[in-house]
């Protein structure tokens, strides 16, 4: 049986943050969050989505909202807790676990909190094995679940629950109910019974975010590599080095939409590297050619350490490494890339695996 | 024991309207959906506050926002049931009387509608004794109750359950969200207790609605004139007579914003009178003095016969009467006055009644 204890969550925050894709928040506040609810409540039990019935209950605990404004706005800690219980309440049922929607520093955190406050155990799994910005990206959703119930809670102690007749529409009210609610809450959305998880969710996603950041943080202590060390177990590519020179960013309509220039340094001298992002790095072109594209995994890591650099934390002269990462073969499906693919967002590219952009590259 | 006949839907469609001081609703959409509920389910019951044991529980129903948007999208007819019941669950109890909350030409007839369909007895009262914009301008908001839980449905069956901390906070959730569900939402809202509808509510608002319609009707039919019979039973003021010359109308953050502006006929030649609202008519200025203000209340009337215009349906040309009524003495204190007075809406004038203002005219 393994437990998630206090030092976990240091490895956790960092590999979550890189499986983030530049969102699912910077781990900061959500790790000193955990840490705290660990402290006082004990470790949290991680089990296997093998381990449970397959009609228990599941339901996972997150932050929607703009990564940017959670540096900010802080929870005031019962959120989660309140949209867990509220949505436990309204199903009649108590949930057998708790479980992150998506991989990202706050995201990966948040349900180990919502975990260790309830006594519940954590499933080791997700419904993405990234982040996305929007509700219906998850393999859940794509599989035909609803993403409602879904209750949001915010620090102020406002509570909303929503049924809605399709996933769109709670994007659309869950995302301008975020925006009223001062552009983050704290959500329970997809419960679910282990027979829905064992079917449609992404295995092994909190410990394996656990593998990066320890293979990460000992790396920098020691004469590895550290961005190597994240390539390694992720089976991704270096894809771009140099500093940050320009950064767009605009908070609107509940997302951090922008862009990211980067001017390359030493092997990638005389290139230039773009990156887009909604929330999430979504689209990196070198010299203006796709080098990765959603849904594989872009993630900006800085040049020295390898430490995640999330959207809402680049900044002008930063130097950095860009890494890409194969996503999760569920998203390179016909249907899946329908709803996350390149196209979605708007950008005039058919999807190419990451693996196969670095050999043209 | 008195009962609400289709018949006495043409009355209370008018005569809400007229309280409705513009705002409200058009009443033909909600007296066509009435009119056929009690066709298919029977008359409905129409009871005395006091009729209601102190432990009851009423639900009022209404329809919330732009009521200019309601005019082509129509409800599909199960929303307010949907939203009744819904709060019904959540509360785990059985209501037993449907209440208006607002007095308009719409807001009036959903919840006989809904009382119709659902066999229920409808309470001869609401929160105003006329219609206001916003969510915490009821007498119960002004009182201290809370408006939620409260349950917003929207025609393409989308649920929404609200429990905030304050009725501002009511308001700013339940209006974006009713923006985003396309400017219109039934709503289930202020339930309350026998006890406080009798300590709070204003009473026989839709016995006064009907009383209005009918003298209205009648004096159409025969001799008497139709402006002079409304202004007779709601002791009320010309206020100005003219044709309408400029309309500005904003929809803006879920509201019907503008102003009209009425070229003087008649007694009134020469002057210009100047009316501005917020989905209610909330100001009235003769060549830019006050003549009436909120929470006083100011319907535009169709010269001729009398029919209220409601602010959705101003259009250049029209030939009008503005007449100004006293409202329900509670919202003349101070505390009230606070929420709904001139000064609340950004108008730079001390509240004086329309008695008042009629002398000083």
């Amino acid at each position: 049986m393994q437990y998630l204890e206090e030092r976990d969550l240091d490895y956790i925050g960092i590999g979550a943050a890189i499986l983030g894709s530049g969102g699912g928040g910077d781990p900061y506040v959500g790790k000193l969050m955990a840490k705290q609810a660990i402290r006082e409540h004990g470790p949290v039990k991680l089990i296997d989505a093998d381990d449970l019935d397959d009609d228990a209950l599941i339901i996972p605990s997150a932050m929607m909202g703009a990564p940017a404004v959670m540096l900010e706005k802080l929870p005031n800690g019962r959120e989660p807790e309140m949209a867990f219980r509220s949505l436990e309440q309204y199903l009649g049922k108590k949930a057998d676990a708790v479980m992150s929607i998506e991989a990202g520093g706050l995201n990966s955190c948040i349900p180990i909190y919502t975990a260790a406050c309830l006594g519940l155990p954590l499933v080791d799994a997700d419904g993405m094995g990234r982040a996305f910005p929007e509700l219906p990206m998850v393999t859940f959703s794509v599989a035909g679940m609803s993403a409602t119930p879904m209750v949001l809670c915010d620090e102020k102690g406002n509570k909303m629950l929503l049924e809605t007749v399709t996933n769109a529409w709670s994007e659309t009210l869950a995302r301008t109910a975020t925006v009223a609610m001062g552009l983050s809450a704290m959500i329970s959305i997809y419960c679910m019974s282990g027979r829905n998880l064992k079917d449609y969710g992404v295995r092994g996603t909190i410990s394996l975010a656990r593998e990066i950041g320890k293979r990460l943080l000992h790396a920098s202590q020691g004469k590895h590599n550290p961005i190597d060390s994240v390539l390694e177990v992720t089976r991704g590519f270096r894809l771009f080095e140099g500093k940050i020179i320009d950064i767009k960013r605009d908070l609107t309509t509940g997302f951090v939409r922008g862009s990211v220039t980067i001017e390359g340094m030493d092997s990638c001298k005389g290139s230039i590297f773009e990156l887009l992002f909604q929330n999430e790095n979504l689209l990196g072109l070198k010299d203006s050619v796709p080098a990765a594209m959603t849904p594989d995994l872009i993630t900006v890591l800085d040049r020295e350490k390898g430490f995640p650099i999330t959207t809402e934390n680049l900044k002008y002269g930063r130097r950095c490494t860009v890494v890409g990462m194969p996503c999760d073969p569920f998203w390179r499906t016909e249907k899946a890339l329908q709803q996350v693919g390149p196209r979605y967002f708007s950008y005039d590219f058919d999807y190419k695996p990451v693996e196969t952009l670095a050999k043209e590259c």
